[in-house]
């Protein structure tokens, strides 16, 4: 497949699989068609979770330490209790008074430190970033936006066009500019001052092309471009210059949110700056499919008084309810103490490791990034090498992923419930896999 | 609110409400912000649901021949009881292979009579409608699209831009064009040969701006321009007159898929057209946030290649679970030809009816529009008095809305278990508000 920059993906015909394995994909390629993509060179095919576990269709339990939508585990028990509870009993929309989705925005908008926020559910981060996008729009009658030069996004016509990492073949809108992310190792001085100058330059471009910039769209951990979270306070200056130029600031909080950096609910309150508006998702029903934002009144206000906003799905009385048990489980299980603990000592673990093929270990909380390297000194980015080690620790039972511009940084993002023991039995593997002498199994 | 053409919606102030209920919507506001609507002059609040019933905060039953999502029945236990033991057990994406999404879409592509179709996932029917667009783009070159006068095909900015519907505050793309709704009853002559010629037109047009036509896309019962569906037929001119045009013929089938129009799973299967890409959506797991489409395998073939297309919570193991236990309860309870013949009786009843204020009764299956009119010969339409009726209804606990370009069309969309004597029961308090000769109450 040309031009697909797919992190970790399985390539047809590349590994030798199993005669069961072989002929779902084949099923599923007839049935679905090319545009789904698989992880691993080797898929895995789960039936069961709980936990930090994942089962496969042998009963070989693997440790997920990267998917961030169960962020409080498989399958955790009061979650679906109490979205069972609430399906068993009604499951309609926003058009009715309902108790479950005024309490949910409520609590939602007192968590996130935006003065007078508004909630607007959608069923997806896209729709959230599409919505966001929308309401920028509106609100400052400009068309212009700034991502990130690896950004992801989302995948609606709108915030796929703003969204680099899909790569080539999708283009950028005409009124997208991209700047480089904040990256304090390739930057001579200081990086916040650099990402301000960049984005300060991004918003001149689009005016001299006649454009009002309408917002600086970034995820708060820039977890496409390769996952920067330091020095803290690196993106104030750069919401400075968007709003200097007019524009919004819009902090993608899909994959940070949710108290997954530790210190915080969200990724951007790492910085000191407040956003116009922040979106939500993945975690947010912990599988539930449910998303949203959170805005300034003064920002939504145009938009909500003559564009009505109604999605069907989203703000449910069976999303709430689910929502609300998250929110419940976060809090009770003091969830955001232990990312900041155990994201702690996993990240500690990681930057005792000598391994020449390591370099960078980036991140907050339970979302970490470790570059892969040809050289250390050089930095030189290992795309291969970072996939025979998602792959071999694939093989032995962990999951992770890749991302970055070069798709050489580890990504790895345990559940909010993992354990240092969790982490122990992963650096373990990882160890193992970093002393073997094997050469690259895998190209990409 | 200026320029707000959201059909039967609550406008502040104008009713005299509970102070419960005030304090509800006051705190719903200040939470959630001005672009979402109430439905009702009065809104209701329901706490549960079963069947063809909602039960409000007082207990009170109303008869829901409205609400098209819940179209087994509020909280059908089937559905419910997959979806529970699938969240308790595994919730997790596209990414890992999982037998029940691919039983699930061998099962909708064989069900979709498009020739080597292929399903999609989304969450919602405007992610599937903006998908379907995006592909539509991507397998003729294209850019025009065509959509009918009074047309809505959902929230994101793409599909917003798609539907007049959502009034003069959301603008039409520009390289969108709007043809009239095949109306019979307005067209003198062949209402299909009319529709042809517009999108003959409109075609034309987009190309005399140098925009190729990409995409014809129609609701095919064209819900919200006022529910049209007869003769069956009428769209098989205007599907050649856009792939002679060089465009993809995409059916909307949001609103009027799986088996609500009574004679065929699609509502496009009335007018023997096969479509390049059918989108669904809301019936699609009874209430669970859940959306796709079908396409031919040609027109997906290149997008998927080189466009990757991932959506964390579609086509994840509990939508799966949900959809196929839908598809399930459809057949074995009979559903499609139940709405055949309860929908056949309440036209019946409908057309019995002698009243001054009624037009046209139009539809298919369980999914009817009846014109209200100022003056029967004349047809104007009369919105305040649709509004009457509406509301009229919800105080006899009867829950219907209203669409049309005019929002003069009562829209009447019984779950698909009806039975006849719910629709004696409906009919018992529509001849009830009809004979009275009370003025309307509520102008919009």
């Amino acid at each position: 497949m040309k031009h697909d920059t797919t992190p970790n993906r399985y390539v047809p015909g590349e590994a030798v699989l199993g005669p069961e394995a072989q002929k779902r994909i084949d099923r599923r390629g007839r049935a679905m068609g090319p545009a789904y993509r698989l992880s691993y060179a080797r898929p895995v095919h789960f039936v069961r979770g709980e936990g930090v576990w994942l089962y496969d269709v042998d009963g070989e339990a693997y440790l997920d330490f990267y998917n961030n939508v169960a962020s409080l585990g498989h399958c955790h028990p009061r979650v679906v209790d109490a979205m069972t509870r609430q399906a068993a009993t009604l499951c309609t929309n926003t058009r009715y008074l309902h108790d479950a989705i005024i309490e949910y925005a409520e609590l939602l908008t007192g968590l996130v430190p935006i003065p007078r926020g508004q909630a607007i559910f959608t069923c997806s981060g896209s729709e959230a970033n599409d919505l966001a996008c929308r309401i920028a729009r509106h609100a400052t009658g400009g068309d212009g936006f700034i991502v990130t030069e690896y950004a992801y996004h989302g995948t609606s016509h709108l915030v796929a066009g703003l969204s680099p990492n899909l790569g080539p073949s999708v283009p950028l809108h005409p009124n997208v500019r991209t700047v480089p992310a904040p990256a304090a190792a390739r930057t001579a001085g200081d990086v916040g001052e650099m990402f301000k100058q960049h984005v300060t330059a991004a918003a001149e471009d689009l005016l001299r092309h006649g454009i009002r910039p309408a917002a600086l769209l970034v995820d708060s951990l820039f977890s496409s471009d390769g996952i920067y979270a330091d020095p803290p306070g690196f993106l104030s200056g750069a919401v400075d210059a968007i709003r200097d130029a007019g524009g919004l600031f819009i902090a993608d909080e899909v994959q940070p949110g949710f108290a997954r950096t530790g210190d915080a609910m969200w990724g951007f309150e790492r910085h000191g700056v407040i956003p116009d508006i922040a979106t939500l998702g993945k975690p947010m029903g912990n599988g539930y499919p449910m998303a949203g934002l959170v805005a300034h009144a003064d920002v939504v206000d145009g938009f909500g008084e003559t564009s009505r906003y109604f999605n069907t799905f989203a703000g449910n009385s069976v999303a709430a309810a689910n929502g609300l048990a998250v929110l419940d489980v976060l809090q009770d299980e003091g969830l955001m103490a232990n990312a900041k603990s155990v994201g702690g000592y996993l990240k500690d673990c990681l930057r005792s490791l000598g391994a020449r093929r390591l370099g960078e270990v980036r991140g907050a909380g339970l979302f970490l990034g470790v570059e892969v390297v040809a050289d250390r000194d050089a930095g030189t980015p290992d795309r291969a090498a970072a996939r025979h080690l998602v792959n071999g620790l694939r093989d032995r039972k962990i999951l992770i992923s890749s991302t970055g511009k070069h798709d050489n940084v580890l990504k790895i993002r345990p559940p909010l419930i993992a354990t240092e023991e969790h982490v122990d039995r992963f650096m373990d593997a990882f160890v193992e896999l970093l002393d073997e002498k094997a050469e690259p199994a895998h190209e990409s």
